[in-house]
Formats: C-alpha cells, sequence, structure tokens
C-alpha cells in the first residue's frame, strides 16, 4: 500500500457510501471502509474523527455560506443575496451530482444517527445566516425568518430537484421555489381570525 | 391513594416537567413522577407508553392542524387557512402558558432524545398539512414549501414570543411573521445568477 495516497480523501468518501449503500451503515465499519478504498485505517483516522464523520466532513455548505455573506455587497438585499448563494451553492455542489446525492439521502434516511446528524447540519446553517444578516442591518424577526426560510428552500428544492423525471440544474429550481413562495405570500387575503 | 384520580394526567405530565426541571430529564425516573403525582405506576403507564411520552402524548398539534384542513371552506386562500390556523393553535395551545412552555423548551434542548422527538412532530406536523393542501388543489411544490413554511413560522414566532420581555398573544407574533415574510420576498429585486 502506497505511503502517498493521491485523494485519498476522495476514495474514503465513495468506499463508505458504496459500502453504506451495501449493507447499511449500522453493519458497515471503518476497517471495511479502508480495505474497500485500498488504503489503511490510520490513513482513514487522519481524515475523520469517526464512521459518521466520512459522510458528512466535506459537507460544508455553512462554511460556504459564512463566506458568501462576507464578501456580498453591504447594499444588496437580502433575499437576491440568499436565493443567489442558493443558487450557487445548488451549481456547485448538486448539479451533475444527481444520483450520488439520491443514494446519500437514502443512506441518512435510513440511520437514525444520520439524521440527527443532518438535522444539525441544518441547525449550523441556520447560526451562520442569521447573526450574518442581522450584522447586515436585517431586523431580528426577520434575520431568523430569512435564516430559516433559506434552509427550507435548500431542502424542499433538493427533495424536489431529486424526484424529477429528468436532471435539470437545480438552481432552476430553486428560483421555482422563490416565485411560488412570492406569488402564494402576496395572492391571498389577510386573514381575520 | 384513591383509585380514581381526578386529572391524573395533568397531575403526571406537571410532576415530570417539575422533575425535569429540577434533576434533568435523564436522571428522572418512572416512580419518581408517580411518587411526585401521588400515583401508581400503573397509572402512569395507562396514560402513557413511557418517560419521553408524559412529555409529548398531550401535544397533539398534527391532529387539531389536520381537523382544522378538513373543516375549513374549500375556497379559503391556502396562507389565509394556514396564518389562521397558527393564530388559532397559539391562542388555544400557549397563550397564558409562557413560563410553563419556555421551561418545557429548556428540558428539550437539553436532551437529545427529546431534541429527537421533538423533530420528528414538526415532519409529522409537515406530513399532515403537505396533502391536505394538495387535496385542496395546492400545486405539490408549493404544498411542499407551504407546509414547510407553516412550520417554520410557529418555530419562529414561539422563539420570539418566549424571548419578549412582557407576554402578549402569540397570534400577534405570527401575524407579525406573515407581514415581514409578505414584505421581505417582494421588496428585492430577482437575483441574477
Amino acid at each position: 500500500m502506497a505511503r502517498w495516497s493521491p485523494d485519498a480523501r476522495g476514495r474514503l468518501e465513495r468506499a463508505a457510501l458504496e459500502l453504506f449503500v451495501e449493507q447499511g451503515y449500522a453493519a458497515t465499519t471503518v476497517p471495511e471502509i479502508t480495505a474497500r478504498a485500498g488504503l489503511t485505517t490510520r490513513t482513514f483516522f487522519r481524515h475523520f474523527a469517526d464512521k459518521r464523520e466520512v459522510f458528512f466532513a466535506g459537507d460544508e455548505i455553512s462554511a460556504f455560506a459564512g463566506r458568501l455573506l462576507a464578501d456580498a455587497p453591504a447594499d444588496l438585499d437580502p433575499v437576491a443575496l440568499l436565493e443567489g448563494g442558493l443558487r450557487q451553492t445548488a451549481a456547485a455542489r448538486f448539479d451533475g451530482r444527481r444520483e450520488e446525492v439520491r443514494r446519500r439521502r437514502d443512506v441518512i434516511l435510513a440511520e437514525p444517527a444520520l439524521r440527527e446528524r443532518d438535522a444539525q447540519k441544518r441547525d449550523d446553517l441556520v447560526r451562520v445566516i442569521r447573526p450574518a444578516l442581522v450584522a447586515r442591518g436585517v431586523e431580528e424577526l426577520e434575520a431568523a425568518l430569512l435564516a430559516e426560510l433559506t434552509v427550507l428552500v435548500l431542502h424542499v428544492a433538493l427533495e424536489a430537484w431529486l424526484a424529477e423525471p429528468v436532471e435539470r440544474p437545480m438552481g432552476e429550481v430553486v428560483a421555482e421555489c422563490f416565485t411560488r413562495l412570492r406569488g402564494v405570500l402576496t395572492a391571498g387575503d389577510v386573514p381575520q381570525v
């Protein structure tokens, strides 16, 4: 086994996903993952803290969102900023990888420990976006709503995109979500309770 | 100990919340809860499957939402229906109980098993609202967005209501959330990516 392993991290991630799909997350061990990847357990633990992290460590949407929010022009409308950020995220991280994303989603749904970690990831994203909006001058309640709404659209758009018979750019689905939200929220009367 | 115990269920729920606040959820046993309530373990298990359910069994927002959606006039605008439903829920289940709701929320946040159950409750609510909207003729993507948005507003409005220095009707916070969402979504330009 070579001491220097090009793309060790990617090979471990792909091997783990294959094994999780084939035999389930719970039944898969770290030595099985490293054997499939042709690498050592030592190499595994240089990249990942544990079996669960091989599945989530590369998934740095929160960090990406943080950079995006920090770099955006101060006068950009917050919804335009968030919609633009989601469309960039969709293009960079999901387009062209639909089968892999779907397999990954199915593994997560089948395993409570992964569902919990996935929910935590969503909370992390809210916790990055919300204070960044407040720092841009967005009022507190509005910042809370917009941060949660961004994560909501990411989630709903991803599910809709995975369910469509033919793959198209996920950013189109994101744009459609915002268009529909705008339409439906402004269409109705304000209710009388 | 009387065989017939008026409001046994409520007494068990209050005793459980008291003990969870005093000594933590994990450290509290069912016999401690029944002793505090002055009831038998047998009575406990007539009302609840386990310690976790004493905390969630009375919390039937999903059932309430299902009835509300089934009974609403067919031509009512979906957002008006959902906003009205949230304001009814707020008035019926939260107003006047802020300290209890806050203590309960703090117990949930401190305990992973309760957080998971709480997240599942939110998913349950989405799963009730979404098909009910589709049955009312709302398009699939819009129904998914609105169902998630309803749960989002419930969550954000509850947090904001709990954080305010003086208690006011929670329905006012719900209405403010919808007003802000309408305002912010229609204020900006459609982004160019």
